[in-house]
């Protein structure tokens, strides 16, 4: 597998561009993604109560399994909108698809940003109009539809990979957007993916539902799950190369390259997490059960106090294994092993003996890695998250004012 | 009711006292409480999976029923402490006992602090020693214990009630600490109550849990659970008044009481959770049950971009929606009514038509109230929590070193 360059339009037959209604205060706030042919299609969304209106639209819409375009809006969520943002979003649809020559169940509509005000819709308007007017296949098109979704983001979040399977090609390309209200299970973050091979929407969702439990469902930001997240993936067979299902051996290499694509988007949105000056990785080995490392890893991840300290560069692990023993499951504390980075800080039920030079040294390092090992069983997982800074509180004290 | 000058040593029959040994930066770090006559007790714990020494025994002592004294150090959690730990706080227990010329199982050991280090135990003999050595029935006594107990709290938390029961007065005292690591199901907080009334332990149980329930477990700081909370009552029946149970009236005045106490108590640990700067009533009503309105309750209080927005007295009450919907329970959005104050923000899925400056106004409130309807039956609850700010980070980055 090679990564190669560009992101959504790597893969042959998308098209994308990008216009600026003046949603955001400043560059591209509108995006569009277009399948040359109909592609297959698999999404998966938020499980928060409260959705946004153009996720009740797209839930319905990706049912059919199949989809031609995408229209996404940043600079406001449509949550929290009622019956009129539900219009709204309707609306969205038939514009982009009278612009594309499309029909409007064959566009999946997502918009981020601020909850509870109403679309602009005149300007949203002249904004799809004006993005689907100048789609292109190139790499610059898929880098501002990047921008377009993107809202506290400080960096575009992009890939497309390369690899071979039985003499084919398979290419997938990907965007994805988000830093804060990021949370397990999908927090605010939309992602789209791209691929030309052909993967029959079943299996599609399938593959799907495997890569995202193994990256956005294992990051946190802030523990804050959003109303309008979404991954979708679309699969136009522009490749004509045959079709991939369980039938055949490609199947496992078109997952490992869809597993590479969600993974790095997944970290990308820690890297960027809101005022995040470390990426922290936390394994939590030696447990019964695959969601039982993730209980724990998910409760560590998302201390404020396992968060400050790491900001602080401080490295208190008291914090660490109290967090894990409020994960809700029981733990036993002599069977327990915590290491940061490769120093062992606790052992038996009680501090190890570890250099702490070489203890400072971990946690002044960039990426600080927190690994737990249980001793109740075999199965891991890996959890991503970032520290908690000052810099958070000021982006979010005043994000909508 | 009345509340009266004093904290635990109010009630008739209760010493205390306080001693530096040298485990915090500066004044006293330990404290102890001594009953004049053997007092009926009760306890309740952190339910986290690991557990400091003090409370590993304690949770073993309390069940007798029956206890004279507590001693309680501060500065250092004694947890994650192994068999040397638990050995520690064995002594604390037999020191105290024979300077106090009672039996180690009549003693209530605690601590709070750091995680992961041994106590000192030189200091901390030699500490229990003077303490034991001062105590007295006086005001000033009480608030030395109180002081001892103390670690990052920036002011003393106590409180005296006198009631009266059928010609009988019912005198009720209370110390507690805590301003950080505080979540529901009583997170890094101790609390020591005192009543010289006489109430049978198994009822004095009862007691305390329905108090609990209505004041420590409907907090948070932070979220974090530790390892080392404590809330213990003792009542030793110095007023010589009839035994208080089931078969009297003066039960449910008791119980009141009690509950002016805890709740006083656990405002005070929010008023002064780290870094806080305002105070924040979350009330959910319209809930099918009450467990219901208390999970949605914490949703939004434990919710870091609620905190944020609520520092920077910022009315983004999308963040308080998308926070109660990703309580883990079902919820109707158009069902939902948000206040923020009097103020009504939303309503029948989408933003009320509310006044911009009242609601500004609102959250420029020392108090601010959250309240949220679910129209989906008649239980409500109140959970009480502070802002996330500059302070709380700068607090939490740097606490060990």
């Amino acid at each position: 597998m090679e990564v190669i360059q560009g992101g959504v339009t790597a893969p042959r037959g998308f098209l994308a561009g990008a216009a600026r209604c003046g949603l955001k205060k400043e560059g591209y706030d509108l995006g569009i993604i277009l399948s040359e042919r109909p592609a297959q299609a698999a999404a998966m969304f938020t499980t928060n109560q409260i959705v946004a209106a153009p996720i009740v639209l797209s839930r319905e819409a990706v049912k059919r399994g199949e989809m031609r375009a995408v229209v996404v809006n940043s600079g406001n969520a449509n949550a929290c909108t009622g019956e009129k943002g539900y219009e709204n979003a309707r609306t969205m649809a038939e514009v982009a698809a009278s612009s594309l020559g499309i029909s409007p169940d064959e566009v999946f509509v997502a918009s981020t940003g601020i909850i509870g005000e109403q679309l602009p819709m005149e300007k949203i308007v002249s904004g799809i109009k004006d993005a689907a007017k100048d789609l292109w296949p190139e790499i610059q098109s898929g880098h501002a539809f990047a921008q377009a979704i993107s809202t506290t983001d400080t960096f575009i979040k992009e890939i497309a990979v390369k690899t071979k399977a039985g003499g084919h090609v398979i290419t997938i390309g990907g965007a994805a957007k988000g830093a804060g209200m990021i949370a397990p299970n999908m927090a605010t973050m939309l992602c789209f993916l791209t691929t030309d091979c052909l993967v029959p929407s079943k299996v599609l969702d399938r593959c799907l539902n495997h890569s995202v439990a193994r990256s956005f469902n294992r990051i946190s930001v802030d523990g804050h799950m959003s109303t309008n997240d979404a991954v979708l993936i679309l699969a136009n067979g522009e490749s004509d190369d045959p079709v991939i299902d369980d039938a055949t051996m490609a199947l496992p290499i078109f997952q490992e390259a869809l597993d590479y694509v969600t993974d790095h988007l997944a970290k990308a949105i820690i890297r960027d997490g809101e005022g995040a000056t470390k990426f922290v990785v936390i394994e939590v080995s030696g447990a019964p059960t695959e969601t039982y490392a993730l209980q724990v890893a998910r409760a560590v991840g998302n201390s404020p106090l396992v968060k400050t300290a790491i900001n602080g560069e401080d490295p208190n692990w008291g914090r660490i294994i109290s967090a894990a023993g409020a994960a809700g499951i029981p733990l036993d504390e002599k069977r327990l092993k915590l290491y940061i980075g490769d120093v062992l800080v606790f052992e038996g039920g009680v501090s190890a003996a570890s250099a702490r030079e070489k203890l400072l040294e971990e946690m002044k390092k960039k990426e600080v890695c927190i690994r737990l090992h249980l001793g109740l069983g075999k199965s891991k997982t890996e959890f991503w998250t970032c520290d908690l800074s000052h810099e958070y509180v000021t982006i979010n004290a005043k994000y909508r004012t």
